[in-house]
C-alpha cells in the first residue's frame, strides 16, 4: 500500500514544539559514558528511550552489555525492505565547564544571529540527530498506523567512549540485526542549503602513552639537573611525531594511503568549499596539515596524527617546582583508504620505545582502532535518499567525504554483511565535542522531515 | 654574663615530647599558600605562630601584607650580637593525594626501618625545621630567663608561592629588621651524619607559556589535519628547549656560569657523595644532565631548564577526540654564578615566539626570579656554628652546595645588607614538594639541640 507523505510532513510541522519538549528531557540527562560517576545517567538515558519507542508501538528493549546498554527496538511492515538505524545516546564530557555560557544539561532555544538553536551537550552530537529520526517514525505511525518499511532500531551507549560492547554485541545478535541496509545519522550537512551523504570516512586510532621516570615526584632543586624528567622525554617523542612539512613520521604509516581520483578531485573542488570561512570560525586562517594539500583533502582523505591530552605535574593554580615522575598523552590518528591501524599502534609503541632514555619506561594503553570506510553507493536507496533530500533542502543533496570516524559503518559491512547509507543534519558550527554545543532549529525541524521523505522513497524504490 | 648550655640541652631532652605536640598542631593546619583556597589556613598558621612567639615573652605579631601575612617578634638580649631568623610557615600542595599513605595533614610519629619519622606535609619544609630553632629559644627562656642573643624573628607565608610580598616588606621594614647576620633553616644535612652549612645556592627562574591556537576546542575528525594543535607546538618547543647533549638551548643561557675552581672541586670529590645511592633512592640509575658533569655538579653548580607541569586538551579518565585550544607548560631554570634571570626569561620568550607558526600565540605568566647565591664564609659565627655542629653530630660539619633555591639569602643581602647563614637538618629522602613528606625525629631532635649549641656559640664569638 502507498501511503502519502505529505500527511506525515504537515503532522511534523504541527507537532514540532512536542518534538523539542522531548529532545529537551532527554537533552537533561548527562549521559557522558566515558566518566564512570556518570554510568547511571547513561543507563537513564536508555530508558528514557525505551520507554519512548514503546510508545510508539515498537518492540523494545534494553540490551546488557559489559559496559552501556543498547537499546534495540523492532517493528514496521513485515515483508518491505528492512532498514537498520543505527544512533548513540552517550554524550562527550563537558570541561572545560567554565567556557560553557549556560549549564551543559540544562537546553535552551535561542535566538542567535544565524537562527534559532537548541543549546546542550548532545543537542547534535547525537541525541539532536537521533530524535529527528525517532519524530519521523512518530509522524508517520500516528498519521498511518504504521511504517512503510521494517524497522529495527539499535542505539548505542558507548560511541564517545570507544564503543568497547559494540563488536561483541553484533556479532553475538547478528541474526536480529541483519537489514538489507543500515542508516546511520551522525553526520553533517555539506552547508546550510545542501545536504549531503556521506561516503568516504576516516578511521580512528586511539591510544595512551604514559612515560615514567622517577618512582615519586621529586624537588627541582634538590633533584633538578640530575633526575630525568619523563615531560622532557615525551615532549621530545611527541615533536618527532611530525617533520616540518606536517608529515607523521611513524614507519609505515602512508602504507595503503591512496590518492585522491582525478575525478573525486574535480567533484569536490565543485563543491565550492570556503576554506577560509572553515577555519576562519575557530579563529585560524591556514590549512597546518601537510604543505601542498589543500584543507578539504586535509580533513577528508588525508590520514592525521594529533594530540588529544597531555598532562604532567602540577598544572593548578600558581607554581610548584616538582620534577614529575610520570607524563602522558592521549593520541588519536585519523586513517584512511586501507592504513592498518593495529600495525600502526605496534609502529607507535616502537617509535615511543626506541626513543626512552634509560631510566624511563613506557605504558602505553588502548583506546579503539577501527579502519577507514568507503560506502557503496550503488545500493539503490542511495539514489532514493538523495532524491528525497532534494527535495526538502534548497540545493541537491552531495556524496561528501568526511574527516570524522564512524566506526560502525564498517563494522554492519565486516560483522553483518550491510551496507550503510551515512545521512545527517549537524552543521560545522554545532562545536559537538567543545563547550556550547548547539544543534539547529532549522536542522532539527528540516531533519525530522528528511528522514520521513527517505522513509517513504526507500520504500517505493 | 655567660650562660650554661648543658642545662639547656637537658631541658631540650625532657621537653621533647610536649616539642613534638606542639610541632603535630602545626602541621594540622593546610596552609597552602599557592592554592588562594586556603588563606584562611595560611593565616590560621600565622596566628599559631604569634601565640606560640608570645608565650615565650617575645613581642609579636602579625603584618599584613598584599598577600598573606609576615610573623615578626623581637627578643633578647640587648647589647648582644643581633641574629635575624628566617623560616616559612606556608608549604606545598599535595596533590596527587592518592599517592599519600595517610591525610597529609594529620601527622603521625612512624616507625621506619630508617628510625623514626614525623609524617605530614610541612613535616619538613619547613615547619619542623623552623620549630627546631623556636624550640631551642625556648628552652633557653625556659631554663635561663632570657636569651644569650638579640633576636628578632621574619616567619614568611609566601616562600612556597613565589614570596611576592617579601622584597617590598623587607625594603618597607630595613631598620626594624637588619641585623649582624642572618639564619635560614631551610637547608639539609650532607648525610644522616654530617651536618652542613650552605654555602651556594642555586637562583630560580619560573615562567608559565600558554600557547593559543583555536578559539574554542574542537572536534579532532571535523578539524583534525586543517587546524593548528597547540599542544603540538608546545612539544615542539620544549623539545628545542635541550641538545642530545642535555645542554640548554636558550641563547645566553651559559652567560655568567662559572666552571668549578680546582680547589672546590677536590673538597666536594672529598665528601664521598653517593650518587648511585643518590638516584637509587627515586628509582634511577644514571645522572640525567649535562653529558660529563657529575652528579653533585648537575645539582649544586650546573644551571637546569625542567618542565615542573604541563597541560593540554582532555586529561580525564577514557578518551575524548578533541582538538584543544590551548596547551601550557610551568617552566623552572635553576640559576648559578651570576646568570641574570631577567635576560633569562626574554630570552626564553624570543625562543617560544620564534617557533610560533601563524594562527598561534603565545601567553607568559611570571612565576619569580632570583639569582644564585654565593655565601660570606668569613664571618666569624660561621666558624662558631661549625664547631657547634660539630659537638653535636657523629662527623664534623661541611660547607656544601644546595641545587634548591633560596632567594631570602640574596634578598637579605641586597636589600638589609646583611649575610645569611643556611643551616638545617633536613634529609634527601625527606620527600619534600611530594606525598608522603616526613622529618626524622632524630632530625628534630638533634636539630633543636644544634641550635642551642649555635645560639651559645655565636654569643660568644
Amino acid at each position: 500500500m502507498q501511503q502519502d507523505v505529505s500527511a506525515v510532513l504537515d503532522r511534523i510541522d504541527s507537532d514540532l514544539s512536542a518534538s523539542l519538549d522531548r529532545l529537551c528531557e532527554l537533552l537533561r540527562i548527562p549521559s557522558i559514558s566515558t566518566d564512570p560517576a556518570h554510568a547511571p545517567d547513561v543507563d537513564r538515558a536508555a530508558d528514557w528511550l525505551v520507554r519512548e519507542l514503546s510508545g510508539l508501538g515498537l518492540a523494545a528493549r534494553k540490551d546488557a552489555t559489559d559496559g552501556h546498554p543498547m537499546v534495540v527496538a523492532e517493528g514496521g511492515a513485515e515483508g518491505s525492505a528492512h532498514l537498520l538505524f543505527y544512533a548513540h545516546y552517550d554524550v562527550q564530557p563537558v570541561d572545560p565547564l567554565d567556557l560553557w555560557d549556560r549549564p551543559p544539561f540544562d537546553p535552551e532555544i535561542q535566538d542567535t544571529p544565524k537562527g534559532r538553536v537548541i543549546r546542550a551537550r548532545g543537542a547534535s552530537d547525537d541525541k539532536g540527530q537521533m530524535m529527528t529520526f525517532i519524530e519521523a517514525c512518530r509522524a508517520w505511525i500516528s498519521v498511518h498506523g504504521e511504517l512503510p518499511v521494517k524497522l529495527t532500531f539499535c542505539l548505542e551507549g558507548e560511541e564517545e567512549c570507544g564503543s568497547p560492547s559494540l563488536v561483541p554485541y553484533l556479532k553475538a545478535n547478528r541474526d536480529a540485526l541483519k537489514a538489507d541496509l543500515a542508516l546511520i545519522c551522525d553526520t553533517g550537512l555539506f552547508d546550510a542549503r545542501t545536504p549531503a551523504i556521506t561516503t568516504m570516512l576516516r578511521g580512528l586510532l586511539g591510544e595512551e602513552i604514559i612515560i615514567h621516570g622517577p618512582d615519586k615526584d621529586l624537588h627541582s632543586g634538590m633533584f633538578g639537573g640530575a633526575a630525568i624528567n619523563p615531560a622532557r622525554v615525551l615532549a621530545r617523542i611527541l615533536a618527532d611525531l611530525h617533520d616540518d612539512q606536517g608529515r607523521v613520521m611513524l614507519p609505515g604509516f602512508y602504507d595503503g594511503v591512496p590518492e585522491l581520483s582525478d575525478d573525486l578531485r574535480a567533484q569536490w573542488e565543485g563543491l565550492g568549499f570556503d576554506a577560509d570561512g572553515f577555519l576562519g570560525s575557530v579563529g585560524l586562517s591556514r590549512p597546518a596539515g601537510e604543505v601542498g594539500r589543500s584543507a578539504l583533502e586535509m580533513i577528508w582523505s588525508r590520514p592525521t596524527c594529533e594530540i588529544n591530552g597531555m598532562i604532567s605535574g602540577y598544572t593548578g593554580a600558581g607554581f610548584k617546582t616538582v620534577l614529575p615522575a610520570q607524563a602522558s598523552a592521549k593520541l588519536s590518528f585519523r586513517l584512511v583508504g586501507s592504513q592498518d591501524p593495529h600495525k600502526l599502534r605496534e609502529s607507535l609503541r616502537a617509535f615511543v620505545r626506541e626513543r626512552l632514555p634509560e631510566d624511563c619506561r613506557a605504558e602505553f594503553i588502548e583506546h579503539g582502532a577501527s579502519p577507514a570506510s568507503v560506502m557503496e553507493t550503488g545500493h539503490p536507496a542511495f539514489e532514493a535518499a538523495r532524491g528525497a533530500l532534494s527535495q526538502e533542502w534548497p540545493n541537491p543533496a552531495a556524496f561528501v567525504g568526511s574527516g570524522g570516524s564512524i566506526p560502525i559503518a564498517g563494522y554492519f559491512k565486516s560483522i553483518l554483511g550491510m551496507d550503510s547509507m551515512l545521512i545527517g543534519f549537524a552543521k560545522d558550527d554545532d562545536q559537538i565535542h567543545s563547550p556550547n554545543e548547539k544543534y539547529d532549529l532549522d536542522s532539527f525541524h528540516r531533519g525530522i522531515r528528511s528522514w520521513a521523505r527517505i522513509i517513504d522513497a526507500v520504500a517505493r524504490s
